[in-house]
């Protein structure tokens, strides 16, 4: 892995590849650099398939960690604190799983949450994952307000609609949400892939999802690139990789601190 | 809740069955007491049903939970930087799951990790978990050595041979594992409950575990209470306790710092 050192020429790195990381652990900022190999979206769907198949985990073992790396790094960016209402917007896939997780631990960090889950995949583990959401007390919202009312009522949104395994176009039933998604004007936390985004090309429209923040799962995908990105803050999670894989993929990642669950990629 | 500031007379809030803590948490310390109701085992059976039947929660889910919670509150006070050899004992139920867990992150945190996994359950959860150790390179002690060899190649144990659910005596069988751990002078951190101990009464013999540090999960048992413990570092882990859970069995709990999955007890 080849790392380089922060040295204040934003462009330069860009052009390299080069992500600057801002580390926020144990309260302490570090500043580290390094460069990320991205993945394709069959590669994805592939190590994907590997973690379950080959090194035998559960959906339900690595959607909890996932879900929790996701409410970390909300927390430590937006938090309980200054925004203390959150609306996580769920999909019928693993991207929706995944926000059925992090709404239940971001009860727990002290938000008040509200969950809009308008296609509920009618398996055991999405209807638990929603079960225990609605025993930690957050709140099911099944009709979503216009886009200009959201501010009323929530500071933070979290975008757990379309996932690695998206390909466009956004099916009808679905564009109204991600549409409110869009325009609320409030600052959205995407998981994984910004819904709506092609997952290595990036946006394809001018009116796409700008999302405040990303965090990436597992390992980074081709639409997360800094030339891609820009300002939108960018956060690792889903620390769960075995050895191999990291050596399969030639994946570079940076380091995640002491025994942190995301890793902060860009400030 | 009722709390107290600790004001420097130990003796005094031990009589009154109220715990100092220590919290560490983003790199400051800050101290809080407050008075803890412990569980017997049958509440600790009963409310470890209830996660499962009534909030629909997977073993998976809240074993992985847990065994985070072991494997930060270990890294935290042991750091693998001074104590990078850890062995990790595991049981036959879901302490020791607990435990192949707890043995799979601290690879992850940088240890040179073992497992010895003596009587192994043969469910597929329990399968999957020890074959994700292996896969992230933890090795497999098939015959654990003489208690006085284990400083030769160990830092630190992790006793995950017996939870809530252990009723004495020893099975003949593990007796002489658990003879190890006591005997090792190595420290030994325990997982929900001391082996061998009762779990409301504590230790019944002069030759028992005396562990350096007991991490209890979701809420401690009888036996955690200070005037049984002394001088035993104190964790509290499982940050996944429904709202009516807490009110339920009337937990008093202490705070869960930011989004840390532990929370120390005493220092």
């Amino acid at each position: 892995m080849l790392f380089f050192r922060l040295i204040g020429s934003a462009l330069l790195l860009r052009v390299a590849n080069v992500w600057s990381g801002e580390v926020m652990a144990t309260g302490i900022k570090q500043c580290s650099s390094g460069r990320i190999r991205y993945l394709t979206q069959s590669e994805a769907a592939n190590l994907d398939q590997e973690l379950f198949n080959e090194y035998k985990f559960s959906v339900d073992q690595l959607m909890e960690l996932a879900g929790l790396s996701v409410a970390t790094a909300v927390a430590r960016t937006y938090p309980p604190s200054t925004y203390q209402s959150a609306l996580i917007i769920c999909g019928p896939g693993n991207n929706g799983g995944d926000g059925l997780v992090a709404a239940r631990h971001m009860a727990l960090f002290g938000y008040t949450v509200a969950v809009h889950y308008p296609k509920r995949t009618p398996k055991p583990l999405y209807e638990n994952l929603f079960e225990q959401c609605k025993r930690f007390g957050v709140n099911i919202v099944e009709k979503l307000p216009p886009a200009q009312d959201l501010a009323n009522n929530y500071k933070i949104l979290v975008d757990a609609l379309f996932g690695f395994s998206f390909k466009p176009p956004v099916r009808d039933e679905l564009k109204p949400v991600l549409n409110t998604l869009i325009d609320s004007g409030l600052p959205v936390c995407s998981v994984d892939i910004p819904s709506g985004w092609h997952v290595e090309k990036g946006p394809d429209s001018s009116h796409a999802l700008k999302p405040a923040m990303l965090i990436s799962l597992s390992a980074p995908k081709l639409c997360a690139r800094p030339e891609i990105l820009n300002d939108t803050k960018h956060f690792l999670g889903g620390r769960f990789l075995p050895p191999e894989i990291i050596t399969k993929y030639n994946l570079t990642l940076p380091n995640y601190p002491a025994q942190d669950q995301v890793v902060q990629l860009s400030c």
